[in-house]
């Protein structure tokens, strides 16, 4: 009650400065009319108001308060009551099931055999500071999802990250891989890549555990005393070979409901082709402290006391053993719609994701509970009798965890109606305390740019946006610092993937955001079972202030796509980023040219060789072909063409004079705009991923990268290939800019 | 007997190879009549062949069988011994003894009253794998020479480096220093300049430990098993404020020989003004485990197993006592001259100390013995007959490791004789293997360039020079790879300080060159008392390879130097680096102007406040003045003169026309330009530094400052002084030229 007096009472405050400031709170929003904006304005002020930062942290609490994994009934606990609250907001809600594999742990042995007997402890312990860390029953144990069963012996090699390049690093080493066990460190990539690539060079099992230089005690005080890794603590995850598909591994591209035509398991093709499994620090010190053969390079070494080794060298007998219930579960995604009274099939939707690996109170009920209050807020509105002019879709997913289940299901099997009527899909996971970060299509980069600016930040006298420009600007390098000040809008990221966005924008070209707080909250509890309701009030966002940042930002663009006039796409923004992405594929293959005819000179004077230490082993490399020259003319034409019809679709809706009978049509191209980004086949040897603009790297997992086909073929010196790409792209963005034309007509049509 | 054999047998080879190559070889030696290259060619031949690798071995097990510190028996002897050696060599040698203060501890005590009893050892155990590390009696304690006594009791601060920037960092965090202990890691500065910063900012003692981060298990296995150091190892190392000056603190200026008059030990400047004590990271760890307080910075967290707070937390309690026996002790410089038959007032100095802080074989053993099988090999040449043109002088100094103390105070006794004599020093200190490193005048950057392109390396089929160039080509970045590709010569470090050209270089104006191998030999050993024989053959350059190419480096440029027709010294590379640091000085400004300027902005609009957590304490800097233009103008201008002098006498020299008669006048110009580099008032604040070209900086202690007067001014943000000083260093620099020119006329007159 006082915090929403309070909270009224700030916004009559607000509202004063309006007149004061003038004009830049009395900008017209993108997309509405003069009076529509300020009716808007009005709004969300009416929807800020209504926030209750309780609600976050009831619902936190109750949803966290046991192991809620796909699968356990508390996950399905959960899912129910999640549907009775959006029912009782006005939601027309729904539970959808899907049935997925779901591979839980039955074996778990991993021991040192020599040159010291030791056995890994696999377990967490529970903590008297952590009220939930003791629920064992319930608990998953410490695994990664979609490894498969095997039991297996050898020697071990350290591998870093275990991504290609550190590969590269131990062939100059001699050191190989084949026939041993790896182990890797978790960063540097996605996890699910360390068991690809160490496939890709023979490896015969995974081990990836979490060093302390990373996640733990280098980075800050370990739990219960502070928020980071302790020496017991697990990083749990799935390891399927996401990149190509996400999604349920035996269901590629179509939706796993009952009865669904099945791969066999073992030709399913994103599980792992050996075992893998999360260890501590305190389960991989043994191993480490007994690796022989060469240190390893300065960069691979952690902050274990001892020297990092890179093994190989034969002196050590690992034997680790792993099986599993290779079940079907069922999952409940949570579907709450509220209908739009004027454009009805024109939906934004809303998701984040309910089920957790453990608690979850962080991973993903932070950023769950404020959508949530969203959808409650929204709903209070509705309770006035006010409606939104397009549907609006709230979701809560299962099963993110191990594969953006629930989402990917859900859009696999919804495939057409998705492409039909989406118009934006608005993702949240993790909240916690610190800066906005917003990753997504930049056809929306100004739109949510727009809302950002309005959001005060819970902690300064800032926006939410002020703040995030300014630690771009004090911590930038100078000439990140020069753009920031002299861009107009914050740049936001692009999506690789990691959350529920990946089946909507990647897979049906639906423009998405991806949003949430951070860089002030304590790590450490990510995927174990330290990730609880304690340690999120302590470490997180204990008042849940970013949680209500988090409503209001995610709620404006909510409300603001679903009542705009027009649906606020705007594409000068794009073309300018694309156009950036251009320059660095051409600037990437210059730099690989000029690297290669170095490193093939280096190599053919001797210099490589002579400079290297003789005690130490070392395999030269072998000369690379030179890289050639690409006709990267498709891509620059197109990208002029993009430009051109960018600025004129931002001249032509300036004008404001869109009749209201070519709204309607207008928003129907501007909703797809984005799906003329992807292609029917997708990019090569992963034709699920269909943006041709931005996909999870096949080597980063969850980093981007931007211009995939084209990007990826000549980091893989494809060259062949890069110039199909670069052709394919190139079609792509004249496609896309040909739609923008469409728009520019419309527009003009008074 | 095997290794002269095969060592001849490459020689008639490398003869052969002459023929066959032709022009590189035969090219004629910087400063030689070709007639009297061909012949120094064959001179150098001869002393390369009667190198021998045993000697070296020999030697350095006899000179650090037994610790051999300032004052101790054994030191003493190794001064006998070496004595003999130069006599039977044909020297005319002697011991020239000077009395020094040289502190040795009486008490040392480190304990942690609370939250934790500790009491630390301070003590580096024995070895059973090394063979001298059990001489207990006969080893110094450790700890810092010349620090002062003390008894004190306080809290403690982690300071990381305890360089100035470290305490900006302290500061914006809200830590005080003030009445507390400060301890600093070992490394980003010399160990001197930490107690002098933390006296700045009202530290009560300071604690100096190795971390296992910058020397210990992160490096590499740790001693017995490998070459790094290991928990209980300890850096002993004198504290006194050399960039002050070095030498005896209490006689600045002057010789200390029998009856100085001495300073007052209260008033001896460069004498600590805190209690310093150096510890192993065992008795660290406790300490730092202990700290509370915020979590330091990342950059700022070392290698133990622990998260790195900055303290100052009021929960720790450490008693500090020391206390030291003030004894002034004798120090025995080994000085041996080979008289030059035509100009035997030109003296070519060649030294490296033969005191150590314990055993020493690396520091300064491997380099002492190259320089004694050089001196043998030097003795050789002369029993058939040959004399030097010029005078050779061989040097061994006593008391480097406490503060250069043999050579400066023989420099200071010597300093008209030298002045008027001296034409180059050349030094050496502990050599190992790998790389050609060197440090020196620019003016010998030509002729060392060359000497290095002659000499073979041990472990490839380069020269030691082509490795050196092939290691910044692969190793560097692409700017620094394109500079080394196109430029002629390798470029060669100024010098700071560090070992015992400092008092020829910078105090008197010698013309001088630090030379030694490493980067493939292991560290670690540094000044404790695993710097044995047993490490070094372990770890070092077990089979003197590297030992006998630093004898044939030095070896060449000596014997060069001594016989050279005119003394090979060349400006326009000197000119080009001189002109490379007006650049800097100048970008410097520049730079700083922008940062002050972005920093007071951000500070204003507050920026700077808004990005900080609230959630931690953050004391906003004061805004700092602006950064006026200076007039850098006088600088360009010498610099402009300088580089015409150089190219006119580039072009004179390569007359090769200068008549015998003017040979005499040319060389005593050459030998004292550098002289003209110095000014007699010194640098501000530190008089005995005359050098306006290099000094080590003032609060970097190793680390050179070029153009001190005018850079370490700007850093200070003495803008006046700056101005000042640009001006005196341009007439330095215009002086300078005017010698050239004048060495210019003579080199014209035929």
């Amino acid at each position: 009650m006082k915090n929403s007096f309070l909270r009224l009472f700030l916004v009559i405050l607000s509202t004063v400065s309006v007149f004061a400031q003038s004009v830049p709170n009395e900008k017209i929003l993108m997309g509405f009319s003069a009076e529509n904006s300020s009716r808007q304005k009005l709004l969300e002020a009416k929807f800020d108001v209504s926030l209750k930062r309780e609600n976050l942290r009831d619902w936190m609490k109750r949803l966290s308060a046991r192991p809620h994994h796909v699968g356990s009934p508390y996950g399905k606990e959960n899912a129910q009551f999640m549907l009775s609250l959006f029912k009782s907001w006005g939601f027309d809600a729904q539970i959808e099931q899907f049935d997925v594999l779901f591979p839980t742990p039955k074996t778990r042995l991993l021991e040192m055999i020599s040159p010291e007997k030791f056995t890994a402890k696999l377990e967490e312990p529970d903590l008297k500071e952590d009220a939930t860390s003791n629920q064992k029953s319930e608990q998953l144990p410490t695994y990664n999802a979609y490894s498969i069963d095997g039991d297996v012996t050898g020697d071990v090699v350290y591998v870093n990250y275990g991504v290609p390049a550190d590969y590269e690093e131990l062939e100059k080493r001699g050191i190989d891989v084949r026939g041993k066990i790896v182990i890797a460190r978790y960063g540097g990539s996605w996890r699910g890549i360390k068991p690809k690539v160490a496939v890709e060079h023979g490896a015969i099992a995974c081990l990836i555990y979490s060093d302390p230089r990373d996640d733990g005690y280098f980075q800050g005080d370990v739990y219960p005393k502070g928020a980071w890794r302790n020496e017991n603590g697990v990083q749990r995850g799935s390891v399927a070979d996401m990149p190509v598909f996400p999604g349920d591994p035996t269901t590629p591209n179509v939706g796993s409901t009952k009865g669904v035509k099945r791969l066999d398991r073992k030709n399913a093709p994103t599980l792992t082709k050996i075992p893998v499994m999360p260890i501590s620090y305190a389960d991989a010190l043994p191993i480490l402290r007994n690796l022989g053969g060469a240190v390893a390079p300065t960069n691979w070494r952690g902050a274990l006391p001892v020297t990092y080794h890179l093994g190989g060298a034969n002196n050590l007998k690992v034997h680790f053993k792993l099986q599993f219930n290779w079940d079907i579960k069922p999952i409940y995604n949570v579907i709450a719609k509220m209908r739009g009274k004027e454009l009805p099939d024109e939906w934004i939707i809303r998701g984040n994701h309910h089920d957790a690996w453990v608690n979850g109170a962080d991973d993903p009920i932070s950023g769950l509970v404020a959508e949530l209050e969203e959808a409650r807020a929204i709903g209070e509105l509705a309770k006035t009798g006010w409606r939104p002019k397009r549907t609006i879709v709230y979701a809560a997913w299962d099963g993110e965890e191990p594969g953006l289940l629930g989402s990917t299901e859900w859009a696999e099997t919804h495939a057409q109606e998705l492409k039909n009527k989406a118009a934006v899909y608005i993702n949240t996971d993790s909240n916690g305390r610190g800066f906005l970060g917003i990753g997504g299509s930049h056809t929306l980069e100004k739109f949510i740019n727009e809302v950002g600016r309005d959001i005060a930040d819970p902690q300064t006298k800032m926006t939410v946006w002020e703040r995030t420009r300014a630690r771009q600007i004090v911590n930038g390098s100078p000439s990140a610092r020069k753009e920031t000040m002299e861009r107009n809008d914050l740049r936001i990221s692009a999506l690789g993937s990691g959350s529920d966005y990946t089946p909507f924008l990647q897979h049906l070209g639906i423009a998405s955001l991806n949003i949430g707080f951070g860089g002030e909250d304590g790590g450490g509890s990510y995927h174990s079972i330290y990730d609880s309701f304690d340690h999120f009030i302590r470490f997180g966002d204990p008042n849940y202030d970013y949680g209500i940042a988090l409503a209001k930002v995610c709620g404006h663009a909510v409300l603001r796509l679903a009542n705009a006039d027009v649906l606020p796409f705007e594409f000068t923004n794009f073309a300018e980023t694309v156009g950036g992405y251009v320059r660095e594929v051409t600037a990437l293959t210059d730099q690989m040219r000029d690297e290669t005819k170095t490193m093939n000179q280096m190599l053919a004077d001797g210099m490589l060789v002579g400079v290297q230490d003789p005690t130490q082993k070392f395999v030269a490399p072998k000369p690379k072909e030179n890289v050639p020259y690409l006709n990267f003319a498709p891509l620059q034409n197109a990208l002029v063409k993009l430009q051109e019809s960018a600025k004129n679709y931002q001249t032509a809706s300036k004008n404001k004079q869109i009749l209201p009978s070519a709204q309607k049509s207008l928003d129907q191209i501007l909703m797809k705009t984005e799906r003329n980004l992807t292609r029917g086949e997708g990019l090569p040897r992963r034709g699920w991923f269909k943006h041709q603009i931005y996909a999870p790297g096949f080597y980063t997992g969850y980093g981007v990268k931007t211009l995939p086909g084209v990007r990826e073929a000549i980091e893989q010196r494809d060259w062949r290939e890069a110039q199909e790409q670069i052709a394919i792209v190139a079609k792509t963005m004249e496609n896309f800019a040909a739609e923008i034309d469409k728009a520019v007509s419309l527009s003009q049509s008074k």
